[in-house]
């Protein structure tokens, strides 16, 4: 059988991937009494009085809410919430199997910025964080950027900061290999979708300097007159300084760098080779990268790392978000801010010992079993150091725990 | 230890009595690759051609939305929606356990019913029913009518048609023991608000002719200057033909049955002894009844129920919803209509064989396993026969499913 229908049966056997199960057997009157009326009252009477309460007696405390609208589904573009669903139960399946983390999938049946705003701070009660997902770009950086402000739950899109995350991960390692530093090289990224930019930022605040970003128009730089919004013309401030343009090709030349989230095809051989020395390629376009990577090594490339897990050095968001929202459930945190966020990605690159550190090896595998825990206690103590934890925690104990719910 | 401190340690060792789980254990790479990408876009494909196959390859097909806005919580009343949580926790949990339906609480953080409203829709995709809860009258009205037209799947109030389902199976059961037919008898009800309406309604069109309903102003009458609303009106228009104005004590005379969905100690001796022979009182007031069982058995009454474990003949939703979703979700029903209640009153009404009725036992309890699947398949026929139901099935394999999925 293909994979396609393994997948398709696999789906109809189970019925979606999904269970939601009562950690309480009612069984007598007894046990009615005190998961339902007239006991249950009580711990909505302790809430009522200190809504702090809600943490400890509901399911709040390991909730997380995968929220969609269906815009931007893996490589499938808008099709719609109902049609969204395998993945958000996927996401959900991965958040249990990988951490522990309870979460429920949302696919919402609108696009509208405003829309999905309202009702996300709506839901916000039974939820102690948001995982937004397949929301397309830029009303997904809108979308978090004010549900951060607006709501006292971490809001994190997985798109932009998971993939983000992992990169710099592979990138720091990567580097390793080369002696070169984060402040000393020149990067080229090309996409400017939700990934492309949340990579970007992050780069920037970890200290590299010389970035040019490009879309399907060549070179974002500051004041270009076409194909730009908002997030490109924050971008254009801290990139391209030189206010270069042209397309990928005018810009690639003795870049260190190349991290592409577009299209299969974007990177040539001739791209690579015009590249400084021992250049490192992550050609993140999926289902087909920017690259093949043996066309990469072909070309010079020294560290090749791609979306698929056939190849090695896959950059897998799996990596980050099921530990990211452990450690922040952990301590209750209110955000997902960027020391959180700098945390995980040290958290993930520490994973690799230098002495098993290769141009095959920079990125840990997704089955490793060290990585959620390792990534959970790294941002609960981020996040209790910059004061946006609700409570103090032992982080080896955010790790312990992780250990075991981690399937 | 008290009940109240039972009730807190269980919410707080457990935090939270409900668990979403993965029914596919991602392991390895081939796990990873048909639940998530790439091959979870199979599905996705599959629904997004046709979009019926939603039912198919995800949890829709098992999946009710518990939904409240927290304003009219048990006897609590509006704690609002975090406050409300446990509650919805629990309800989610009975319906796991009594029928195996799986579902989610979703607390809103609005009384707003347009926004109410709005929100539901919007979270339909991934819902093959909304249960509301706990919502308060009048808004609760406008709410489930609403969103029954605007929705294509089962939109049900169980604090309206729960109570009111239940309450007539138990009344029909009680009769049989008078010789008085349903169209022959005086109901006077007190209370107005959700369960009450719901009752007058079910019991209009069960045939039940002379009816009077009473609130906190007294019999409510066409045309009654104040204190009225939308559904107080149109519930005026088929009862108290007489126009009789006056307290609950004025026009209880004569009366053969007697609901309340009010306040403790609304009804006393006197009224009941001025009623007419044999009265049936179900005095549902909740922790305390209109009047207490053994008052007005003393008084003359042939049949007491309450909303009481403790007291024979126990009103309790869960004989309902249980068995009424699970039903709706096996035909994939597009709606919950008045000949699917009806069908879910004979069925709980049914199972009370003519040799065991007695005034103490005119209603199954709460744990008879018999319940959930007879209600299921009624239900589903019903659905079948009215036309409502996407899909067709046998209503014994219905029956045989429940069986199997009732703790």
């Amino acid at each position: 059988m293909s994979l396609r229908d393994d997948a398709l049966e696999m789906h109809r056997e189970k019925q979606g991937k999904l269970s939601v199960n009562s950690k309480v057997e009612i069984k007598d009157k007894e046990a009615l009494s005190l998961a339902y009326s007239p006991g249950v009252a009580e711990p909505c009477k302790e809430i009522y009085e200190d809504e702090r309460t809600v943490f400890d007696y509901t399911i709040k405390s390991n909730t997380v809410g995968v929220i969609t609208d269906g815009s931007a589904v893996l490589g499938l573009g808008n099709i719609g919430a109902m049609a969204s669903l395998p993945v958000m139960e996927g996401k959900s399946a991965l958040f249990k199997n990988f951490a522990g983390v309870d979460s429920f999938p949302l696919a919402l049946d609108t696009n509208d910025v405003d829309e999905i705003v309202r009702t996300v701070k709506l839901l916000t009660p039974v939820f102690g964080g948001i995982n937004l997902e397949d929301i397309s770009a830029p009303r997904c950086f809108e979308i978090e950027e004010r549900l951060g402000r607006e709501t006292d739950i971490p809001v994190f899109h997985d798109d932009q900061h998971g993939t983000a995350i992992v990169t710099l991960s592979g990138l720091m390692n990567a580097l390793k290999l080369t002696g070169k530093s984060l402040n000393q090289i020149k990067v080229v990224l090309n996409g400017a979708g939700a990934a492309g930019v949340a990579i970007v930022k992050l780069l920037h605040s970890f200290g590299v300097k010389e970035m040019i970003m490009c879309d399907s128009r060549g070179a974002i730089y500051e004041g270009r007159p076409n194909g730009m919004n908002a997030v490109k013309t924050e971008v254009s401030r801290f990139t391209n300084h030189a206010h270069k343009e042209g397309e990928l090709g005018d810009v690639i030349e003795d870049a260190d760098v190349f991290i592409g989230v577009s299209v299969a095809g974007a990177l040539t051989a001739e791209m690579v080779e015009s590249m400084a020395d021992d250049p490192i390629i992550f050609a993140m376009a999926n289902p087909n990268p920017e690259i093949m990577p043996e066309d990469a090594k072909a070309a010079g490339a020294l560290v090749v790392g791609t979306g698929r897990s056939d190849f090695p050095n896959q950059i897998n968001n799996v990596l980050a978000f099921p530990g990211i929202f452990r450690g922040a459930l952990d301590v209750r945190a209110t955000h997902i801010n960027d020391e959180m966020k700098k945390a995980a990605v040290l958290a993930i690159a520490d994973l690799i010992d230098e002495s098993d550190l290769n141009s095959n090896y920079v990125i840990p595998e997704p089955f490793n079993k060290e990585v959620a825990p390792n990534v959970a206690r790294a941002v609960a103590k981020a996040a209790m150091q910059t004061g946006v934890s609700r409570i103090k925690v032992d982080p080896d104990e955010v790790y312990e725990k992780a250990r075991r719910l981690t399937l």
